[in-house]
């Protein structure tokens, strides 16, 4: 077995991002691997994702930074966001150095691509992966030189989404 | 909460179809749903897909059908895989019956994609879905009336594999 870890992205449109690295959690669990899931934008006062409670049970560390996202909460200003999205990657460039197998940072394309982190910050967070580490990132917006980055990058592409004829994110399925 | 249940569709030559399947149990899981994962194609003993015991462990319910594919099993012939696969539809069908919220029935799609099951019958076997149950089919290959069929489908497009450039299957995150 190869130990050297790899960067994965999931990106696109389609429904599978979250979902696919939270299967990638449990596979590496299986493997007794240890595992951290770093997330953003979950607000689980308001958004119950339950993921989080399971992950949790199997003790695959859950570290949550910018609950609010202003899709959802109007009242914030991007300047905010942005300083907020900042003020994440030092404590995760900490997780990147506490002897994880994994350290998935879920969402956090999405704060590229709403322009509250910058591709050279991400970038340069990568850049502070240890060897033996992978790191699974996920969200919409993955740019050209973040997919050159990666290792392994898979575009989920929405075929079909029934949010696309009017159905409402259901519990248990989309949070 | 809408309580009808869709029918999700993942496919595409990208990583994170089973993985994204693993991942939605999960979640629905964490929401007390009665879930089942149906798996083709998974031979336990040579391949240690640990996410199978991580699932059992929390109570979702798994079955496995045809473990050997010929792609790593040589001396496995059409007619037995076409044999196998058909004789997998009719217990599926009685898991449909059982009270499950969500039925995952993953590379399924690998058995239509092959020529081990035919379209007609895998839309027959939709057809037998009780009104609130979730499915879930994974794999490559979903062909035209099965995405015509189902509501939702995401299609994982590889932009990057690190396999296209010699890398193995590596414990823990393929398997």
């Amino acid at each position: 077995m190869e130990k050297k870890g790899l960067i994965q992205v999931y990106t696109g449109d389609g429904k599978g991002k979250t979902t696919a690295s939270i299967g990638q959690a449990i596979r590496a669990k299986g493997h007794k691997f240890k595992v951290c899931f770093v997330y953003f934008f979950k607000n689980l006062k308001d958004f119950p994702y339950s993921e989080v409670e399971v992950l949790k049970g199997l003790g695959i560390e859950t570290v949550g930074f910018v609950p609010q996202h202003p899709h959802f909460y109007k009242n914030i200003t991007p300047e905010q966001m942005r300083e907020d999205c900042l003020k994440a990657l030092e404590p995760i460039k900490e997780i990147f150095q506490k002897g994880y197998d994994m350290v998935i940072i879920d969402e956090i394309m999405i704060a590229l691509q709403d322009g509250f982190l910058k591709e050279e910050e991400i970038l340069e967070l990568l850049g502070k992966k240890p060897d033996s580490l992978e790191i699974i990132l996920t969200g919409r917006g993955a740019t050209k030189k973040v997919i050159e980055r990666a290792d392994l990058v898979t575009e989920m592409k929405k075929i079909k989404h029934p949010f696309n004829r009017g159905l409402k994110g259901r519990e248990g399925i989309e949070y």
